[in-house]
C-alpha cells in the first residue's frame, strides 16, 4: 500500500499537530513528494518531525493550499480560525473522529465554504509522532462529511493521495455511524476490563484467553484521548449506550429462556456476513460532482480507469 | 509448542465427542505416541477422525485409564455415566466450559471420586472435527477444578501432555472468572454485532474499523454453541451481566461528566497492565499433594526441573 501519490489539486500542504494520525499524515505526503510542513506547537514533537526528514514550521505558511488539521477537538477552535488567517487561500480539513462538533468550530471559525472534515479510520492503540508512520491511513476507509466546502476536491485527496476508500456521508450520520462502530466498541472494551479488574476473582486474569483480549484490546489506553473521543460524540453515542443497555437487559432476562437466546443469537449468524463484508456496488465515476450531488452516502475509490463509486 | 508428550499416569486414554476440543486433545494425545480411541456417535465424524490416523470405536473400550469428555453439557450425564460404567478403571475428565453443572452430572452418574472437571481456554471462531488441530490446546491455560478425583494426576496430565499451565480452583470460582472473561465478551460481542445490524446506518459497516472488527470477533459464530455456553452458566453469567449493566450506565451518565469520565478511564488505564498480564510468583513443587490441599486458587507448570507452582 505504498505506490506513489496520485496528482491532487493540492500541491502544498500543512499538517497542524503531528500526533499518531497528523504525523501519519506528513510521513505518507512527504513520501509520496508532496511539499508538506509541519505545525506542532511542541518543540519535542517539531525536532522529532525535523529528525524523520519533515519541514516543519511555527505557524502554517500564507503559501498552502491544504491545511489538514489533526489536534483534538478542544483546540480546533482556535487552530482552525488561526489556519484561516494564515493560508487565505486554503481548503482547511480536519480528521478528528466527530464531524458535527468539528462543523460547528469551522462555523465559528469564520472558515465557510473552505472547510471539510474528514475522518480515517485507522489508529493504533498507540499515540504520538514517535508511533506514526507513513502507512497508517493508507487504503483504509476515509469518512467525508459532505454538505460544506470542496468536498469533491477533498475526496480526490484521499483517494489519490491514501488509497482510501472514501465514504462520503453527512456529519451527523457519521457521528452516529462511528458511535456504533467505534465509540462503543472503546465503551464496551474499558467497560469489561475494568469489571475484571474489580472483581475479586483472582483466576479471572489467569483465565483470560483470545475472547478476553481480543474484547478489550482497545481499553485501558490513554484515559484523556478516549475521553475525549467518546465525550465529544455524546449525543450519538448516548443514544447507542442506551440501545445496547436495552440488548443486554434481553440477554440478561434470556439466559433463562434458552430458546429464545439461541433465536437472537441465530439472527446475528445471519447478519454476521453482511455486516462485516458489506457488499458494494462498483461503478465508474464519470461525473464526480454528479455523483456527490445525489441522495444518502456514497463510497469512491480510485480504480483501474479512475474513480469508481457505489451506493453505500 | 509442539514437543513429545511427557510420562504420565494414563497410558490408554478415550476421548469421547471429537469436535473441536475432542478432536485437538485426541490428535495432541496420538501425536505424542499416547494409546487414544476416539469415541463419537456422528459416523462422519468417526470417517473423518480414522482418516487422521486416530484409532475410533463405538463406545469407551474396557480397558482405559482416562476419558476425556468433550461433549455438550447436556449429553453430559449419559456420557459420564456410559463411560463410568463402560471403563470401571477409569478416571473422567470433562472439558467443557462450566464446572458447577458438570460437577453435578457427574454426581448424578454416580462417578463420584473418578471425576475431574477442567477447562482448556482457548478456541478458535470455528468448531467440528475438521478444524481441530494438536496444537490447539498446548501450552495455554487449563483450569482443573479442585475437590474431587485424583485432581494430581490430572493436573501432570494437562502440564505433561499439553505444556499446560493449569489453574487449579474451585468449581464454583471458576464459573465466576469465565463468566467475566469468556462468556460476557461473547455477550458484549454479539450485543455490539446486533446493534449495528439492525440500526438504519447503511455507513456503519463501511466505516467499521480495528475496534469493531475485535471488539466483535467471536460473535455470530454456532448460535447454538454459544446459546449453550452462556445458558449453561446462567447463575455466573447473571451476577456479571447485571455488574456490566451498572457499569455501562455509569458510562451513559458521565459522558456530560468529563472529568468523572476521564477518572474512570484513568483507573482502567492504571489496571490494565496487571489484568492483562497478571504476575505470578512461581516456586518449585517438590510436593503436588500439599499444595493442591492449601487453601486459595493454584498456578502449577512444568519447569526445567519438574513442576513448578505459584498462588493466583
Amino acid at each position: 500500500m505504498s505506490g506513489p501519490v496520485q496528482p491532487v489539486r493540492f500541491g502544498r500542504v500543512a499538517v497542524v499537530g503531528a500526533g499518531l494520525i497528523g504525523g501519519s499524515v506528513a510521513r505518507r505526503l512527504h513520501a509520496g513528494g508532496v511539499d508538506v510542513v509541519v505545525v506542532d506547537p511542541d518543540a519535542a514533537t517539531r525536532t522529532a518531525a525535523a529528525a524523520a526528514g519533515l519541514a516543519v514550521a511555527g505557524a502554517v505558511p500564507a503559501d498552502r493550499d491544504l491545511v489538514v488539521v489533526a489536534t483534538p477537538l478542544d483546540a480546533l477552535p482556535a487552530v482552525l480560525a488561526d489556519a484561516a488567517a494564515a493560508a487565505p487561500g486554503a481548503v482547511v480539513v480536519d480528521v478528528g473522529s466527530v464531524k458535527v462538533a468539528a462543523s460547528w468550530a469551522a462555523r465559528r471559525a469564520g472558515l465557510g465554504g473552505r472547510y471539510v472534515g474528514a475522518h480515517p479510520m485507522a489508529g493504533t492503540e498507540r499515540s504520538g509522532f514517535a508511533h506514526s508512520y507513513a502507512d497508517l491511513l493508507v487504503g483504509v476507509r476515509w469518512a467525508v462529511a459532505r454538505g460544506t466546502g470542496p468536498v469533491a476536491d477533498v475526496v480526490r485527496f484521499v483517494v489519490g493521495a491514501f488509497g482510501a476508500t472514501a465514504v462520503v456521508v453527512d456529519a451527523d450520520e457519521h457521528d452516529r455511524a462511528v458511535a456504533l462502530v467505534s465509540h462503543a466498541p472503546h465503551v464496551l472494551a474499558n467497560a469489561l476490563l475494568e469489571l475484571v479488574e474489580r472483581a475479586d476473582e483472582p483466576t479471572a486474569a489467569h483465565l483470560a484467553a483470545g475472547s478476553f483480549r481480543d474484547g478489550t484490546r482497545v481499553a485501558g489506553r490513554h484515559a484523556v484521548r478516549t475521553r475525549n473521543m467518546l465525550a465529544d460524540n455524546a449525543d450519538a453515542l448516548g443514544g447507542v449506550l442506551d440501545d445496547l443497555l436495552a440488548v443486554l437487559g434481553d440477554y440478561r432476562r434470556e439466559l433463562t429462556e434458552p430458546a429464545a437466546l439461541a433465536d437472537r443469537l441465530q439472527r446475528v449468524v445471519d447478519a454476521a456476513a453482511r455486516v462485516r463484508r458489506p457488499e458494494a456496488d462498483w461503478r465508474p465515476c464519470t461525473d464526480l460532482d454528479a455523483v456527490l450531488a445525489g441522495p444518502g452516502p456514497v463510497l469512491l475509490r480510485g480504480g483501474a480507469d479512475g474513480l469508481e463509486w457505489a451506493p453505500a
